[in-house]
Parts: C-alpha cells; structure tokens; sequence
C-alpha cells in the first residue's frame, strides 16, 4: 500500500499529532483524526489537516490503513491494551511514543492480525499543543523506525514512505539502544535544565535580578525545561532505569569538575574544558550536514 | 567628554575587543587597537574597525582618552598590575571582563589618576576570536556597568554612552552581585554542558551514535560547553566560591529528582517538572520584551 491510497487515522492531536497531520494534508486518501479534547478536533478540522474527527478513538480507529498513535508514552501503553477488545484493531499502527523499549514489548503482544511499527520524531519542541503544531516539524530530523520483530515488510515500507513524506529520515535503531540513547541526549538534559530553572527560580525569589543577568547561554541551558510536564513524567517513568544511570555519571563528572575547581587544579580542568568543547564543536558541525 | 571626542585604545581583539571596535568604528575620535597577535591587528584595520594597531599594549595605551580591556579575566588582572609602572596610565579605564570582584579590588588599587569601570556586556557566544566579531554583538543585550567607589561621574557618563552606542542597556549592578547572579546563570550552566559533552563522548567513543540521537535539545544543553575553555577557566577560577555553591546547589536539586525518580514519586516530581516549566516560561516572556 502507498501512502497517497492510505486512510489515515492519527490518535491524539497535539503538537506531534497535529504536525502529522499538517505535514501529510492532502497526502493521504483521507485523514482522520481524534482527540479528547473538542477543540483540538475542530481546530484541525478548521485548517483542513483532517477530513473528520472525533473524541472517541473508536470512531477514529474504524475503517483505517494505519493508525498512528500521537500520546504521551504512558497513554500509548493503556492504548495498545485496549486495541483488539474495546478499541477495533488497525491492521497496521505506528505510535510516536518519546520511549520505545515498553512501547515496544505492549505492540509484540498485541492480537495477531495487525503489523505495529514502533516510532520516534527527534525533533522535540519546548512547546506543546496543536496551537504550536507546524507541518514542517519533522522536516530535516531523523525519525526513528522500530518494526516488531517479523513485521510485515509492506507496513514498514509504509511508515517509511509516510517519514519521508515528512521530510524525515528514518534511522533504524534497537528500542534498547534507541532508549540508552536518548536517556542521554534528551532525558538527562531535561533534568539537567529542570534542576537549573529550580535554583534560578529560588535565588529570584530571594530578589536576585535573574531575568536581567540572563544571557542567551542561560536561556538555551534552560530551554528543555519548557518541555510539557506529563510527556515528560510518562517518559522518565518509562525510562527510569537508562535515565538514572545517565544522571549518575553526568553527576559523577561534574563531581569531578567541582573538585578539580575546589583544588584549583587548573592543568587538569582546563583539560577536560577542551575535551567538552571539541566534543561540542564536532556534534555543532555534524548538525550542519544535509539530511542530519 | 562624548564619545566622539574620545581617542580609544582597546586591549585585546577577540570576539568582544573585534566586536566592540566594529561597534564603535567611526563613532569616536579614533580608536586603536593591540593584540598579542599581528594577524588579528592586521584584519581589524583591513576591515577599518581600527585606525591603526600595534602588538605592544604601551604603544595603544599611550594618548588614549579612554582604554578598553577585552582580554579573559586573568588577563586583565595582570595589566591592571602594570599600569603606571611598566605600562602608561590612562585616565579612563573599562575592563569587559566577565567576573567583576577581582578586577574591581584591582582596579581600587590603581595609582591615582584614573578613572576606573569595570563592565561586562551580558551576551555570551560560544564562538571565540576577532573572524567571529560582530558589529551587531552587543544589540539588545544588557551591559553591567560597576564603577569603582568616588569613580569620576564624567568618565562613568563616557562608558554608559558608549554601552548605549552598542545598542546596549547598561545593568548598574554591584560587583559580588554581579559574580552571584553569572555563576548561576552562566558559569554553573556551562559546567553541566560540559560535564554531559564528556559523558556522551565517552558513550560515542564505545560506539554510541550520538550525533545520529541528537535532536535540538541535546544541541541547546551542550551549546555553552563551546565557550573558550582559556576564558571559561580564568571565570571559574576567579568566581570559585560562588560557581562552587551554585554547582552544589543544582547537584542537590538534581539528587532530589533522581531520587524521586527513583522511588517513582510521581505526584511530587510531576510537581517540581511544573515548577521548572513555570519558571523557564517566565524567562523566555522576559526575553521577549523590548530592550531586555
């Protein structure tokens, strides 16, 4: 099946959701999409991203090619259980979960009859909602793609074609390693930024100009903790193991900056001072390379 | 004195000296410019930021009304030892270096005759060296202006029409305020950022495909680890006790979440994850505003 013969239903309308949305308009035989929220629906439908939509999941689910799956993790997970008893079951289903190792294991034992390919955008926003939804989201990012084992070629060519179509690329990855990964390039940063944003928030309440002292390094060290609360609780409970041993070694290394600064050490921290720098400047220029 | 008028010397052509010239050129009497490095002498009058430039310090210094240093903190302080002794004193002085307690006591105990300010242009770029100075550097930017006590009103009047020139606000702040405030806002940031540059180089190093997992977020933590490790270590080593406590402070923050992630106390860190949102947005709105 191609894309452009596809029916579409996308299961959550908020930013990810929203963007898929935007981004494949006119794309697909039709799309439609569900979310709790009324207004969310009717917004999409006021900007033609979807032909019909819906509260309920089930009338979305209906009569679809492939279902894709735009929720915070957690709410994924309580998706899948109920696909095949009270929710009608897709025969093919991507979801944009944040964490895959879970999501994963819930497709792998889903009923027979339905090819789940697990997804991933790494194209994060620190906004939310499908107010904030924009059609070339996924455009230049890379897009992981995670079939469950045996899947039927056909619906992974799909997904893989749908990614494209975004302006993605599709990066096949392990759900394992995916979320080893990510711990640290995403989830550790979050907490890292959460942390900060705490500290600043309690020195400014103590009358410290925080506001006014903050240049843009501030703002960019502070950005991740924008990032909407409940994806983010979904995610670090889905990925509690990988994100609390990436929080401890990136605690142990400032552990070890700190008491290089206590000694005044200076030979050996502006050692590492370089280390981060060329390290920081490789993935700087790697960023700039097309399709990356 | 108006800055027209204003024969200015600046010590030091890097990113801030470069930028500053750039900034200022054909607004003042004339300006001059010294750098360790004849190749960065030599662009800056190519690119006619100054009219004319010298390797020797004493040969800018000599006849300027007001002398500018643009050189990494520690650099500062050991010119400021040199004045009036093996190199000539001029009567205004202006230091951008980016901690102000040090040089502030070291410019208290200048000979007399000088009118001294220390200033610090909040606008950090994790690029270095004069190819990257910018006219545009300090626009909108907030610029702290810290006089030394019965420092000469006149020549304080200078330094603020100068900032102003830049497109700058000039930020009265005090000295240990000042080195407060940065170490939690910009040098405690940039120990995270490299503290995870290191960890996810030793990951990649094991074969971990960093780059590949690296969305924007991952790219906005580690920006600040790009900072001039030379500049970065003069700050931390003349900020010590400050970035010391804010860097426990945000390891104790940071211990807090990892242990209620832990114990998946997910009413209480779904609590402080809003609390960090809150904050953040509060500062991105702030950003926004005019002139800040």
């Amino acid at each position: 099946m191609r894309l452009a013969d596809c029916r579409l239903a996308i299961i959550g309308l908020g930013l990810m959701g929203g963007s898929l949305a935007a981004g494949l308009a006119g794309r697909c035989r039709w799309i439609v999409g569900a979310d709790r929220d009324p207004g969310a629906v009717e917004l999409a439908l006021a900007r033609g991203w979807i032909q019909s939509g819906f509260t309920d999941p089930a009338a979305a689910l209906r009569d679809c090619d492939l279902a894709v799956l735009a929720l915070p993790v957690r709410a994924i997970l309580a998706l899948l259980g109920r696909l095949g008893s009270d929710l009608p079951l897709p025969p093919r289903l991507l979801d944009l979960g944040s964490t895959k190792s879970e999501v994963l294991a819930a497709m792998a034992a889903l009923p027979a009859g339905v090819a789940a390919v697990g997804g991933h955008p790494l194209c994060g926003r620190e906004t939310s909602g499908l107010a904030a939804a924009d059609a070339g989201l996924f455009h230049g990012c890379r897009f992981a793609v995670i079939p469950v084992p045996a899947c039927d070629p056909e619906a992974v060519a799909l997904v893989e074609e749908l990614v494209m179509e975004l302006g993605a690329q599709p990066l096949r990855v392990g759900a394992r390693r995916h979320d080893r990964l990510t711990a640290l390039t995403s989830h550790t940063p979050y907490l890292l930024a959460v942390a900060l944003a705490i500290r600043a928030r309690r020195l400014e309440k103590a009358g410290e100009p925080i506001a006014e002292a903050a240049a843009s390094g501030f703002h960019s060290a502070v950005r991740l903790a924008g990032s909407e609360p409940t994806m983010m609780l979904d995610i670090l409970l889905t990925n509690r193991a990988n994100v609390l041993r990436e929080l401890e070694e990136v605690q142990s290394e400032l552990a070890a900056l700190s008491h290089l600064l206590a000694r005044g050490e200076e030979a050996e921290l502006g050692e590492r001072l370089r280390a981060g720098r060329e390290a920081r400047g490789q993935w700087a220029a790697s960023q700039e390379l097309p399709g990356s």
